[in-house]
Order: C-alpha cells, then structure tokens, then sequence
C-alpha cells in the first residue's frame, strides 16, 4: 500500500491524499460506505460505483464469519469475487459488534443472556443470529480476514462502551495493545490467500481519557503499520470529546501514514475532523437514516415524511449528483416512504451517500485550492443552522 | 389507441400485435409488471426500462386512491409524473382488490370485522390500512382512473371468488354488466384531464361455468371497446379450467381488439394463453416469487434457498439477459436472501421480470417465424419437467 499525500492545508491539518491498493486508488478525504454483510443496504454493486462513486467499501469479519461462512467466501476467492467488488475493501476486525450486538440483545430482548467473555486469550461470545458459541482471537481474526481478503484489514480490539471507568478503560486499552502485538505477529506468519497483498491498520483506544489516548496513540504508531485507525469515539459521548480525542491523537500518530476515524459520522463532523487531519471515515448513518427517511440535501437535513413534502414535486435535492435526484421527486419518495415499499430505502440510500461521496470530493478540491478552512466553516455553520 | 396485428399464427390462435397509446408502443403478446402502489416493488424505473425492457406496466386504483390519495397525484399531473414513467400505464379498477384484501384480513386476523357491502349501485368497504370507510362505484372509479391517468384503464367489475355457486356467478356477471354500462357512460361523459387520450376495456366474468363465460363474452363484445379483458380466473380454478374459460372467450371476443388474461400467470400458462389468442398479461408472481427467492431462469425454476447454491458462484442464469445475471452469483444471492437483504430482492426481481419479459419477445418472434406451435410445446414440456 502507498498513501501519498498530494496536498496540506496551511490553516488546518487538513490533507489531500492518494491511498493505493492491489484493487485501485483511494482519493482522501474518503467516506467508505458500510457493506456489514457484503452488501451496501439497498444499493446494486454498480450503483455504488457510477452514481455513489464510492472507492472503497467495508465489509465485516464479525457477520461475514457467521453468514455466509469462511468455506463459502474461500471458495468464491475472497469477498471481492464473491460480492462482485473489483475496487478496494476494507473489514473491520468484528471486535466492535461482539460487544455492541450483546449489549442491543441485552436490551432488546430482556430475558436473554449473551454470552461475552473476554479473557487475556481473546473472547467467547455467542451468534446473534442462532446462539452458537464462538471464539474471536487476535490470531483467528486475522486468519479469518486472510480469507475474506479485503485490501484494508483490521487488528483486533476491545471497544470500550461510553460511558468508561478510568480503570476499565486503561486495562483495556493495555489488552488491545498486547493483542495488536499478537495480531501484527500473526499478520507477519501469514499472507494473502488470493495472490494480493492485504494491509493491516492498528486502532488506538482510551475512551474519553487523554493521558490514555496519547499512550494508546504513541504505542500505535511505534508499530509503524501502513495505517493507523481511532476507535471507541462516536458511541455517546459529547462531540466535543469526540473532536477532543480525535485532535490528541491525530498530533501523535505519523503524518505520513492514513489516518482512519471508525464510526463518524455526521457530514459536519467530517468536516471538522478532516481539519484535524482525519483521511478515512465509516458510517451507517447516510445508509440507515435513508432507510427511516431522512435525507442529507445541499439545502439541509430533511426527514422526508414530513407532511410540506407531500406535493413537493421539485428534486430530493436540487444540486443532488445521482440519477435519483432527476428522476424521482420528493413527494414520490414520502409516498414510498409511507407506503413502505422498498424503492424508498433504495432511493434514499443512493441519494445519501452520493451527498457524502460529494461532500469528500468537495472538501478535496477545497484543500488542493487551499480554501478548506473558510469553505468548511461555512459549510459546517450552514449544517447546523439547518439541521 | 391502435391495435396493429402483425402476424397471426397459423397453427394456433397466436398473434403478434402492436398496441399504440398516447405514451408509445406495446409489442404483443406483452407481461405488464405490477406496480402496485405506484412502484414496481424493488426495482427502479430505468431498471423497468433498460434491463426488463418491460413496456407498460400497472397501477392499482384502490391502492393509490388510499395512498397517496387522488389530491397528490391530480397535482402531480398524473402517474407518470409523479412516479417518473413516461412509457404506457395500465390500471386496474380496484374490485379485485376491495375483495381479495377483505378476504385476506379476515384470513389473517380472525377478529378483523373488514366492512364489503356490495349493493347495485356499488361497494361500501373499509381501507386495509387505517380501516376508514369507502365507497367505490362505476362511476368514481372511472373518474380515480381519469385523475390516476393511465393509458388503459379497466370497468369497474366484481371478481368472483372460486368456487363460486353458479346462481351467485350468475347474478354477479348480471351486475358486472350493468356496472360496465355505467362504466362505459360515465367514460364517454368525462376526458382525459392532462390532455391525452385514456382507453376502457370491460372485464369478462362468469366465474368457471362456461355458459355465463359466452354470455359475458358475448355482452362484452357487444360494448365494442377497444380491448378486451378476461378477469376471474387463476383465483384458485384447476389449470384446464383456466384454459377451458380462456378459450371459450377468446372465440367470441373481436380478434381485431387486444385480449387481456388478468392475474396469470406461470411462464408455461402464459404461453398456452398465448395460443388461446391472449394478447395481454399481468401477474405479481415475478416480483413475488423473487422476495421468496424463487427464481425462473432457462434452466428452470429454482429455489435460491436450496443448499445446492450455496457454493454454485455461477450466473443466477446463464442465459439471462439482464445486469444482474453478469454481475452476480447464486451462492451470492442466496446468501443475501438468507441474511434477509434488501438486494436479494432487488437482484431477484430484475431478473425474474426480464425472464418474463424476455419469453414474450421470443413468443412474438416464433409468432413471426411460423414456429409458434413447435417452439411453445417444447418449452412447455421443458418447464413441466424442470418445476
């Protein structure tokens, strides 16, 4: 993999790059659509490339080891073949769904007892889908990746909940660095099963705790990987703690090297985190606010099933760059919405991550012109007048 | 309109057609999609057009009367607009619905007390989904279908359930005629309101008793509209008895008008409606089946659900003429439909309307050829064998 950095904004930390992997280049700042189990909720593969323009897409260990199965996706060749995905992929390792899925059973269904048990060794959980018993180690993870084969893999971590005792969240981070050190050795014991070279990001960990987050970020970067990922922000705590963290860590880990925030998030969040010099964001929300109706337009954050909407026969969004802004209105789509049928989710989803692919793309240009600072401002105040 | 007979086959009642509305041409013999709610459920319009190269498609009169409501689509400008379509529309005149929807709830929730009071003048029933009442007659909903707009609309009729005693088919085929001479007035009172023309075709019933089937045939043709429909069948009738009814009909009704078979059907019935002289068809099961992950593809119809696929990384059909069949696999798609993804249904449903749609182009061509006959008792056989 090589990142090259094409432009540095002088009035931020912002950065314009180029990420290359064995499946094609990665332009950053980048959004990476969320593909959990090999598909982007409601959108055809080549939509994602012709109207999204999405670069690059996630998949996840977590759901893709329990559905379709490592024997299925080894003998298609990899998730790439088996999605039918020639540009680059990215896994998450799966630690963050091993906690977050127990803790939404735990809630959901108030009689069931989830298993998650982490020990030193790694951590027993059970399926959400069926109950069976599982084991998720730093080794296994990484084994389990080799054969999904995404370009970008990702080492194996606790994601620490918010909010986070001191205690807890300090074991933890030292538990997520020891496995990072047995993922790095398992990742230099093995190889790519498909004839390409894969990449391995380390995460840095440490809740809300600065003196944790600088320590998680430093023994990161000593690691000297191709990438560097931030996690455990954007699970509930304020934004200001979440740009705070984000800041700290960004000064610490190498410049010359991609820096991938999980989890964020909200286009002004993007924004600013870009400016703290963040190249790479994930998120569900552009997929799943679209599936529950809300739209992210150059107008603002609108929730299409609102009542002004029902003979609103103009454009989803007027300056929208995805064919579902010619071709359907925003009174066709509140019909959809209501009616429940699934053309809503499919229109909406387009929609809203071609807007996130656009707001990158934007903030690109803007870094290249050396305009990102006042351009951003403006944007992010105009988001949150909005919103 | 126009009805253009190309051909007409020479060893059966085939033709092959070309129907001409204000919105363009239909090829005949022709499957028209059903699109409920104003939406083709999972596929997009350009989908409709450039993969299924489907070439009208249906609306329903009871289902958009409810939602969105005849004040949203009359400001639209009509269907087309307001769901993006430019090419023919067809919509059906709700009866079928008020009465198979009624049947379904008090099936599906044994308390349910679903309102359906059919009187001479019309029926009074409650909506399926807020349970408000409503009264539909021949009148209104010629005038629901003049606001909805489509290029063929059809009489207001009441479909028979099966079995049906012949005393009550008797005298519901009595009031579907009585109801279509209303129908027929209040059509030729009224015009299109976005100025183009609209067509009405009356709806033969008679349930499964062949006498009432002539008469209503008879009646029907008398009306000399410009094309004929054949409702009441394939609700639950033996197959022979479909076609017994089809063919009794399709003897009496002008062969200078298009003949419309509602609500079938199977690829195989469509071809022996075909040779019976139908010229029209219309059937959720394409789109139905494919939520189920039933395909039809030249090999047959497969369940995609059957552990045979689920490392079969060969096209959901070789010979499929849509995007999907290239850019997909079985074993992909049948992890998507077990992981309950939207894109299962959306692949599956492309796929299954342009196998449609791809059996009537062909129809059409063996029609020209003067190989109609031959080639339509080879694939009959063929299908029976591989269900």
């Amino acid at each position: 993999m090589i990142f090259k950095i094409d432009h540095t904004d002088k009035e931020t930390k912002a950065r314009a790059g180029e990420i290359t992997t064995a499946h094609g280049k990665i332009q950053t700042p980048i959004f990476m659509p969320v593909g959990t189990r090999g598909t982007v909720k409601a959108v055809h593969q080549h939509e994602l490339k012709e109207e999204v323009k999405a670069q690059i897409i996630l998949g996840n260990t977590y759901h893709l080891y329990l559905k379709p199965g490592m024997d299925v996706i080894e003998k298609a060749g990899g998730l790439h073949k088996f999605i039918g995905w020639d540009l680059p992929l990215l896994t998450d390792s799966g630690g963050f769904q091993i906690f977050s899925l127990a803790d939404e059973r735990r809630q959901s269904q108030p009689g069931a007892k989830p298993v998650r048990k982490i020990t030193e060794e790694g951590v027993k959980f059970n399926a959400d889908t069926d109950g069976s018993i599982h084991f998720f180690s730093p080794e296994n993870t990484i084994d389990i990746q080799r054969t999904i084969g995404a370009d970008i893999i990702m080492a194996f971590d606790e994601c620490t909940p918010y909010p986070c005792e001191y205690e807890y969240a300090k074991n933890s981070m030292g538990m997520t660095h020891r496995w990072l050190k047995r993922c790095i050795t398992q990742f230099n014991k093995t190889e790519g099963k498909y004839g390409y070279a894969q990449d391995l990001f380390p995460i840095v960990q440490g809740s809300v705790y600065k003196d944790l987050r600088i320590q998680s970020a430093e023994f990161v970067a000593s690691q000297n990987c191709e990438g560097n990922a931030i996690g455990g922000l954007s699970v509930g705590e304020a934004q200001e703690e979440m740009f705070g963290m984000t800041e700290v860590v960004c000064s610490i880990l190498p410049k010359e090297k991609p820096r991938y925030l999980m989890g964020v998030g909200k286009p002004e969040q993007l924004l600013e985190c870009i400016a703290l010099g963040i190249d790479m964001f994930d998120c569900v929300m552009p997929t799943r606010n679209a599936r529950n109706g809300m739209l992210f337009t150059s107008q603002g954050t609108i929730s299409i099933r609102n009542a002004k909407y029902k003979d609103d026969f103009s454009p989803i969004d007027p300056e929208g760059t995805s064919f579902v802004d010619n071709a359907y209105s925003r009174a066709y789509l509140r019909h959809l919405n209501f009616a429940d049928e699934m053309l809503a989710s499919m229109i909406a989803s387009v929609h809203n991550l071609a807007f996130y692919a656009r707001l990158m793309r934007e903030a690109r240009e803007q870094i290249v012109a050396g305009t990102f600072r006042e351009w951003k401002n403006k944007m992010v105040k105009q988001t949150e007048q909005r919103l």
